[in-house]
């Protein structure tokens, strides 16, 4: 057996998320049946990040296993041609084997793009969240800083993500800016939670309008208390940028 | 009565090109429907470039007569807030009486967008022509530059172009490169003419892969024989992307 490793971009506005659901478009869905007509075997991948429904990647990774002896190339470009174009397999690789597209995975960034413009531009719109109002970026920078280190997030995630082990090592939390008026804020992780990136986001706008102090992050992580951050951010204005590996993976 | 005038931005895939058209969704219809609607008139509006089907903008300009008092920021965004999200109204000027947005354009630039890249990115896909096989870049601006002056077009516009004068002054036709191996091509001139730019870009292509030469152009301008250029270049890659005014309006 081989060992696959892709590298994935989609648009998710169409999609109901990464994740398989019956009955539904998924972009796991979609890739599995493109890569099930294109080897003849019944494929089941794993994707690194398990982004929400609307949730865009410019860096997804995937693995899979095949007996298939199609050369890789073959199967990038015949599997890209059973897919829709909002989602492209960019590059196969053979992987070592036992490689495992999220149980490998170092750490993760992502981006969330919103703009305060008075009207978006429709060539931004697929991607970027339109935010209304005057936002205070440099409170907004300060709150960010605190989401830095080794934290609980349970403050910050959704219910699936209070199952597990909320504990999560934040190494980059900062703003940045894109020509066109759009504002990227840029968070990478050793893994994330149901909605973290979203909540932390939500939060941030609220800090940007004044509601929410941006020295009273610390004590909204300290509490574990979800009804303290504030509202989920819309799922349009993030990606997944990039999935990091150990050297040689 | 108030003359305005608007600077508009829309993707045209949805869309069966600019013009007004019985019982097919237009840009210049969904922009009159929402217009009538936020002024309580019956608003036909004129665009100073008549996109075809499927070619985008990002600087169309179209102007309408009003007898409505509500004030130019208003209309902006109640028009707004009755489009899809595909169209833009981006601003909303007083005009000079008499001005018109077709009459009184000097000239246009428009921008046609590709990409020899195996796999062409989902986030570029939806603006962008992928373009199969490597292209002789030297050739083609080779090729591009004879394409600038005062020529008549008629061995490179469709069957409606063809019914008018069709001598236009070129003032740019060159190529330049975007991030993620984007090229561009951009044209400039006083007008256009029925599938002009594709018609120019297909035969830049077909010089790119060696099937016409480069210092053929001139002969293809002078036979006026559409025969002889190459095949009409998709819509996708099309956006017009400024028209250009006499100073004051």
């Amino acid at each position: 057996m081989r060992t696959l490793k892709l590298h994935i971009q989609y648009l998710g506005r169409l999609y109901h998320g990464w994740q398989v659901q019956p009955d539904r478009p998924t972009v796991q869905g979609t890739l599995e049946s493109a890569l099930s007509r294109m080897t003849g075997e019944k494929v089941r991948i794993s994707g690194a990040g398990r982004t929400d429904a609307g949730v865009h990647a410019r860096g997804q990774v995937a693995s899979f296993t095949t007996a298939s002896g199609i050369p890789a190339r073959g199967i990038l470009l015949g599997t890209n041609s059973f897919l829709p174009e909002d989602i492209r397999v960019m590059s196969v690789e053979e992987a070592p084997a036992g490689f495992h597209a999220r149980h490998h995975a170092i750490s993760k960034d992502y981006d969330y793009r919103f703009s305060t413009a008075t009207v978006l531009s429709p060539f931004l719109a697929p991607t970027v969240e339109s935010v209304r109002g005057d936002m205070d970026m440099t409170s907004m920078e300060r709150a960010a800083e605190h989401f830095v280190g080794r934290h609980d997030f349970t403050a910050f995630c959704g219910p699936e993500g209070r199952q597990k082990n909320t504990v999560r090592q934040v190494s980059v939390s900062r703003f940045s800016e894109e020509p066109g008026t759009v504002r990227v804020y840029r968070i990478s992780a050793d893994g994330f939670l149901q909605y973290l990136v979203r909540t932390i986001v939500g939060t941030l706008f609220e800090v940007g309008r004044g509601r929410i102090d941006p020295d009273s992050i610390p004590g909204i992580l300290a509490s574990r208390d979800r009804a303290r951050a504030g509202p989920t951010a819309a799922a349009r204005g993030l990606t997944l940028e990039r999935v990091h590996y150990p050297e040689g993976m």
